[in-house]
């Protein structure tokens, strides 16, 4: 993640839950503590550098040390960090910074997970555009901390021909495919979305770079796998979930990409301890 | 919801993302669709007006037509909008405009089930500050929307005395108090979060204006109730999940707040459908 | 004051006086100088950790070191602190932070005068919000260090009941009450504002949090506080000016607001010395 | 005032008011109301254009009436504008609207009474560089409605040669010159500020393009002004109050510069008045 | 272009030339123009709607009509656009306008001349990542209107394998693709920079989607197309100048890109013509 | 330069080009390398110190030690800096960095060849307000580094009166010169434009305080410098290139501007040198 934007977007977070002040820890300003950051849950760790640079952003005599890095396995219990520091900037960050290690955590966890389920080294999850707005560039680096790979990160990076762009091409996907062409430069990948042989094949025809099986059941996509030449990428998209993940092993697709990553992933339970005996020293 | 930070909001989510271009609707500027919203699932409508104010920011020859209003009873297949328009904007702006309403309205949807679940009219479901970075505003809207009521919005506007801020004050409700009330001037308010009776009662004694019972059985809650002025506010609280709710019937306190509104309530299922005989006009 | 927005405001006000360049400071980057912070004339502290924030900003050589604390007196001639740097940043930042330092200073001395006028410790004195748009983080927390406390901040934390929203609500404090409390949570306080006996006993049936009397002769608010019940907070508000404040002794209320604390405190004046013999010196 | 920076400003005065919403206006979207604005006080109208720009942010329904324009002399009850539209919008953007243009017009009537007072057309009135920080643009816009120029508006535009300038660049005003004429291109004045005679001659020397008589009495400025060629402009400044102008008449200078217009200027009281005949329509 | 982004850029800009007011158009506020913007020089059109969104920005009651479209050739002396308006704004967005579509022509304009100068249909002109800083979007987009196709945007659409990334992978190309595929989702394509022959073997072998040669004679290039594989897109690149490009003509590759599009294309001349009889028309 | 501004703006420049994540680095994050900066052409620093301070924006491990500074003479194959760190941020910045400091330093360059071409001290060199959008702070300066002085920054520092203006006046040179004046305070310098000799000697006679000779033959201005008073600075402007700058050698006039400075200097050749034997350290 570039650092620059994650400050940024840490600050705005932080200025929506603080506002002009933290109102509950006013007059703590001299007492420290320490804190340690524990997974209530198994899971894959995801976002804990967000850790430090919060806190640096809120107070800079606060100080981090990691006992896990980013992708790592979580079993519950496991210590992630420890923060040591003014009580009062500790406890006004606490809970933007859980919300968003937990959802990251989550999404990773969520990718490994499926990763497990299909148990298919051929086929690399992916995610989708299906990402909270404001936080893609969080959830798609969480996708990656699972072991996916993203998918487009947004309309400015890839083609996508779905259904609506060949109508509004005048209805064939070799239309739409030349409208893409003359955009395109070298380094754009154009991806189309079949539903049909007779599309699957169009899109072959048309080279396109990727092809996408919109909900298409498994057993069809291997055998249509079969006359997509071995140069086109293919992907297999649309209401995939956990449970039906296992019908695709051996489908013969490179990707299955799954919204559900993102917009359904759930938190993982992650909390932050004040232990008692290390709190109330005065802040030198 | 304020609209200019509506606006804003909106505004920063298209930037993410569209980038620079939509490249997949390169060249079709000129021609004229009418898209429909449709619920394809039963819930609550939340975030309705964003499909307004949001395609007026991409192009303001956009028209939306609504047929229902936010908090109003969505059936599977009830017309939400009708859309008209230029088909580049409306197509760059779909995934941006889904993502936030299908969320809204989920929430929306998960807090009207808790009041249905709960049957207690006595009892008000409200929310924390559980959500997701940068989308508070929509999100406490949407709690709304089902039916709820907010919890404090952030820091800034009420003070929520825990126990870390009652060991951080050296260890006594009293104490923590003391700090608390000068701070507060006449129009914030005060909660205490209680885990036990010695804790209810000091909290009863210092005058809170509102008690949350945090992780305590409803059996307990309805005993404590009995000791607490009617002029204190309270509130059950922590873990509380939608299939505990009916056991909290009767428990005799004023709010339950449910965290998991917010943070993992599932989207609703909204869609987009372009249909083909509305489409290719050429726009005047 | 939350550390995040001071530094966004500080920046964006030497922007509005520094621009691309300090014209009159070109040339001095290397000298290095030692200013001494004095008060001018006799008043109450608010605001000293702008200069270190603020001139940390500018340039992170300079160092500030204190000899006061927000809520201090300050008597004519007072040492408040001592600045060592690089000369032309020193220079390029003094106006901003004396005006803002200045102002603050000025709203802490005339609230605190406030108090000690009124000499009556069971009456709290609370702003408005007559602030300077842009710069209620900064005139909220210096009535703060004069000793008095904060009404509400803005339109988002409490309700303000006045006669436009009774008359907008079908002209009874009752209405307007219903549709207050169907919007405000648990920790959301509704004050109403009266004019006279009718109205007064109208907001207390119907449960106000706070009653604000709205210029109201003192005795008249000394007779009318015996039949408010003592859970309800009452203010006295509307016109009332420094010299008025003394006949508002023991008139029962617990809180007075000034919106004059804000929208017409003089500014202290403070002073930033160059002492010549300290300056000169070249920058290592 | 260019209104691009000016519609930031007011979005973001709004933004720190309103917050994520105005709790006291809930439910009102509905309701038309007209409101007046009435001047309470005598003075002279600025920022009238604040009202239409701001209301127009808010809600594009409002609509806005002027029977002054910025300049005009207010009496006591004059109508300024009248306001037509939805209530909610319009009592949201009252308070800051009216903090506004009551300060500026407070700004344009204290400058328009120095200028009475001073009685002497061959000398200007001007402002300093004590505005408050991020209201630059609007009180130095209000010094100009009330009659008055503007001096430097901030370090980037002129440069002024004080008593810390010329001991960094080793204690002559010759020096200081030198230095400030190597960075000044064609379009850039230099204005050097003088305490005794000794260093006017060595201003006038030294070729500066204004002159500053710092807290120089108006006998001896009116004996200095006649050494100075009538190529080079004068200005007098330093704690030149409103009693003490009339002492300034026909003292030769062409600039008086009044720190107080802008750090010590009293708003102007201006109302809006809610006509309650008026009220009650329904929205169409 | 994002109409979105293209508003906020022209707003900083507006704002950078204006800053608080247009002192030379005081006063100018009600006499109205009509403007003509002209070709002084041949060339091709690019970002003639900024004039339009542009002078929207700063007074809605300025009127564009326009005579050419992006893409289009220009005669000199031809029309491109007709303005028409308060005068005040005209002149005062005039500059920041011209500078604009002047560098954006320019653009255009050399894209076009070396398409015309290679002469070969079969290789697409693309641009490179030296653009101005700030400026990417509009000068990606002149490329466009000149008759070329963008390369990478940024860092984030596409990965380039250089010396320095094979350096920091151990020193071979397979290591450095190694771990660009990691990275690589099925969207985003990974391009070699091959400066000899056996580097490009070693890419082919490595499957690079796309292979640059890196300050490689034409002839050289013809050459190693043979080995090249057709699924394999080829570009040429480095210290390519208009003069050189004929030599390119026939060489095999794909796409030729050429820094000096951006990083040195000559402003093209136009300007607004200011025609006397139609002004001074008083605004209705 | 005002560095809070040149750090917001690298900040967004940085955001441009890395977006979300520098794709071509990942996995690069602990090996530490030591890059050059040469110059490969001879010309002037500009902008050496946007090295230290874009470097430190994205890792404050980052170490730059600078061998010249802003203003110097470059040679070719000079060595300007030397920077060592981690290798994926030094990589992600260069190329933002690069395109800055090569498009300043060319300008820097081309200022410092018009002065040598010129070669008459009496004379100095000054920009136009033909910037490069949102770069006018880094442009201005190079002009300084090249030792030329800057003209007016933007519509805000000065008047200029072209004969736009002058039509809109109603179309003599006093009566603009009255609006003008009416505007400016004793800070703000008013130029005027002339074209021919009658509106010269309007001009001195309505006292401008520079005249600017718009498009006037060397030999003319020479014979026009006559008649205007010395006090009165002087200007010669519009279509001045290189080639022609000897011809007005001796002219008279005290400043010359040249809008190729910044419109057309062509980029300075600068490069950074990944020395092989300093890299593939690991980061301790």
């Amino acid at each position: 993640m570039n650092d620059l934007k994650v400050k940024e977007k840490l600050q705005s977070f932080f200025l929506e839950d603080i506002g002009d002040r933290d109102l509950s820890t006013n007059g703590f300003q001299e007492e420290k503590t320490t804190v340690t950051v524990v997974a209530k849950q198994a899971g894959t760790m995801a976002g804990i550098d967000l850790l430090r640079i919060g806190y640096q952003l809120l107070d800079d005599r606060i100080e981090v040390i990691y006992y896990k890095k980013d992708g790592d396995d979580l079993g519950e219990g496991d210590l992630i960090a420890r923060i040591t520091g003014p009580i009062a900037p500790i406890l006004s960050g606490e809970r933007v910074l859980l919300n968003l290690i937990q959802r990251m955590s989550g999404i990773a966890t969520a990718t490994n997970a499926a990763i497990r389920k299909l148990n298919d080294p051929s086929i690399q999850i992916t995610d989708t555009r299906k990402t909270t707005p404001g936080l893609r560039i969080f959830e798609k680096y969480s996708v990656r901390c699972g072991g996916g790979v993203n998918h487009r990160y947004g309309l400015y990076d890839a083609i996508m021909i779905k259904d609506n762009h060949v109508d509004a091409s005048g209805g064939s996907i070799h239309d739409a495919m030349q409208r893409a062409k003359a955009v395109a430069g070298p380094l754009v990948k154009i991806e189309v979305e079949v539903r049909n042989e007779q599309e699957g094949i169009e899109a072959v025809s048309a080279e396109a770079d990727v092809i996408m099986f919109d909900n298409v059941d498994p057993t069809m996509i291997r055998s249509w796998r079969e006359w997509v030449p071995k140069t086109i990428i293919t992907e297999a998209s649309g209401g995939i979930h956990s449970d039906s993940l296992p019908h695709y092993q051996g489908c013969g697709v490179n990707y299955i990409s799954l919204g559900y990553l993102t917009h359904s992933a759930k938190a993982l339970d992650i909390s932050m301890i004040h232990s008692k005996e290390e709190k109330l020293h005065v802040f030198s």
